[in-house]
């Protein structure tokens, strides 16, 4: 595989990322040292150009540099271990509402027959469905723009659920109709309030419930002086597991 | 979906968790609560049967509950990262070696193409054919019983790699020679001994490279009584990440 | 200074800790290793006897190990934290109730002219005061065996508070009361509902307030294999911390 | 207590605080809001001024916000946790070299009858003196500009050390000496490179070696949202805790 006009580049200097796209008139700076499209175009990835590494993005260099955001994402570190907790495959189909940016939605999809999403907002309908086109991503994702308690949908009918929306609780009711008997439903809050009152209310519809959170700790990789990064992100959001009891 | 004869369950009490095969004559008891095969048969997920739920295992359970293991097992916490950075897809190929119990190869298998996996050890050869069996697991894996130095590879062929030995140093060379340019190498190390030592070997024949842990806090799901358990897993081991270079 | 009968010991064997005290008969045996009284009258610390280190204990020692408790202590992690934020020094009065074992008290003494602390129960009380007794601690506390709401305290005397009961709330119109203008207020609170229920009453009366959680990680002290233990506590209490506004 | 000229005041707006001494010309802005010397002096602590907070600082107000620093300072996440490790009491004699800015020499002489410190470099020996003299602190502390190794102390002397310099091993020999047997070791590492070789000249001199960190987790302080900070210091360094073993 070698560089060719359109596709997108991650390209590293002394650690810091850039995902950017090869077209006319590419270039870009960092301090005093530059890369232009020339420069990438034929060329293989992981070749030192520069002094930057060009490289191909994996999923989560293009959730977190490439999707344009008007709200927080749900970052990789949690959507990964959730895409598993759900317990996705070919054959299943996920429910997912509150679809924001849509980088949730494109980590689901990489395990999962099909999503069934909803966004009720339209500039997040669109920025979601802008930040998939560009990517490549999420052909097997059904996006309506619409809220999901207007949703038209069969019961018994999702294997799963994700909720990313601010206040669960008014969709828990008809949540519990469309997904299978022992669904699992899955929620992102972010704070201690919102996990109590979800907790309250997932109590009798919903069994084997499970509340954590995931932290990622980062090193400076200076293989002599070994040691985590000063700083590191303290709090995304607490992850809500449960399974639909009847 | 009904459960039958022959069916894996998941079976939980106050929070504890059983995976068990229902066979003739299976009983489970739990303090003074019993559970029969006749109580679940012909019974759905999600219900609540002699204060026990029952409900259909996900890969984690499967992997935590169900696999046997002679050595520590790559855990599903990391795993389900490893597996997103590995930047799998249907179309891509996996090398794995120090495949153990085969637990990180049944989550890798999930996102990849095709998986070529090699275990040196006979014992857990056998033992990662007979977990994958057992939970249908694993059918777009190669496995060969022999030691991936002894293995017969084309050169810039796999798209990833994720090594999990003791020593990865002396495969590093070949590893290099067998993934294309760009492509994403892990391993999974339990000390900053080995990880420094990992660092220094990357230096030159690899680029982009990260090292981190990750921390997983459970809470206890008392919406009344919010707080994280008493104890957590405080260390698994320390992942590592890099970018072939060419 | 050398072991005399009537010292307590601190005795090592292969990182587990006893706390000793060196009394006729005196005798402990780990596995198949022995150490007795005459073994250690006469010896110094930090000598090797039998396998067994032999030390003078310290404050935190004494804590975990010699303290008898009937309840959650306040773990040192916490507590030698909470007496420098507390502002403690030779010319300041503590004012402390929930008393329990004793052990948070132990630690305040320490950088603090003097006590008040209160403890409604007796057998608490009792017990708090036989563990000071037992390890010469304590000197500068006035340890009264009666309800807070009851004590008879001069209004702006305190210079700092610590507040060890279940529920705050009651209490805190009289601790504003007692204790000094722009004086610490401190609380050590299990749960983010008890915490939520804190920060919504210190609101108003009290200012600069701020929450904090402490985690203590161990390493393995094998300089070729430095790794951290498997295990940790994840959750002890919230911190909280302000000050009396006026 | 009322503020007079020459106070320090601790300031705070909207949880960013000030630490600022109270002289001729005193003028805060933060924002749009101001305040003054004369808005300030024959006002009490706890006083909200212009929405400002103003209180009197504690020894970690002082410390965060009132030292100069020239370089990394122990913080007192770290330093109030070893002051109580170090076994300090008013009848102890402590050790301490790389004093640095003073930061944790004016925790340990709390808690300590004598500190006696030495700090090889002139600046930073200027840096300490200069620092504890504006807050009047370390009356307790013989702080002398020499290299340890150079210093003139007596064999079996003090009751505990701690050692701040990048590497401590050609001290350790010294070391060993001049503490008494069974006296606590302390010192403070930022890599995992330090804290091997550290452990391994600990080996043999020294007994119940113990590696640790300290990790502070902040939170908002809404009740209604109540949620860890974003983000958090992931690390300063690793505590490293031995005894004499003789």
């Amino acid at each position: 595989m070698i560089f060719q006009e359109g596709d997108y580049a991650l390209i590293v200097l002394d650690g810091r990322k850039y995902l950017k796209r090869l077209v006319q008139g590419f270039s870009l700076s960092v301090k005093d040292k530059v890369i232009k499209l020339e420069d990438i175009l034929g060329r293989k990835p992981g070749e030192m150009i520069n002094q930057f590494y060009v490289l191909k993005p994996t999923l989560e260099d293009i959730i977190l540099l490439g999707f344009e955001r008007k709200t927080q994402i749900v970052y990789p570190k949690d959507s990964f271990y959730i895409a598993f907790k759900l317990g996705l495959s070919e054959d299943k189909k996920l429910l997912e509402f509150g679809v924001g940016s849509g980088a949730s939605t494109a980590v689901f999809s990489r395990l999962c027959g099909e999503v069934f999403a909803y966004e009720v907002r339209e500039d997040f309908y669109k920025l979601a469905k802008k930040n998939w086109e560009r990517f490549n991503l999420c052909s097997n994702v059904n996006l309506q723009n619409i809220d999901f308690l207007q949703a038209d949908v069969e019961e018994n009918y999702f294997d799963a659920v994700f909720v990313d929306v601010k206040d669960p609780l008014p969709f828990l009711e008809k949540v519990w109709k469309v997904i299978k008997p022992g669904a699992v439903f899955t929620s992102l809050l972010p704070t201690t309030n919102q996990v109590s009152s979800l907790l309250r209310a997932l109590e009798g519809p919903f069994c084997h419930v499970e509340v954590m959170e995931i932290l990622h700790r980062h090193y400076k990789v200076n293989p002599d002086r070994l040691r985590p990064e000063d700083n590191m992100v303290a709090h995304t959001g607490y992850l809500v597991f449960a399974r639909k009891r009847i």
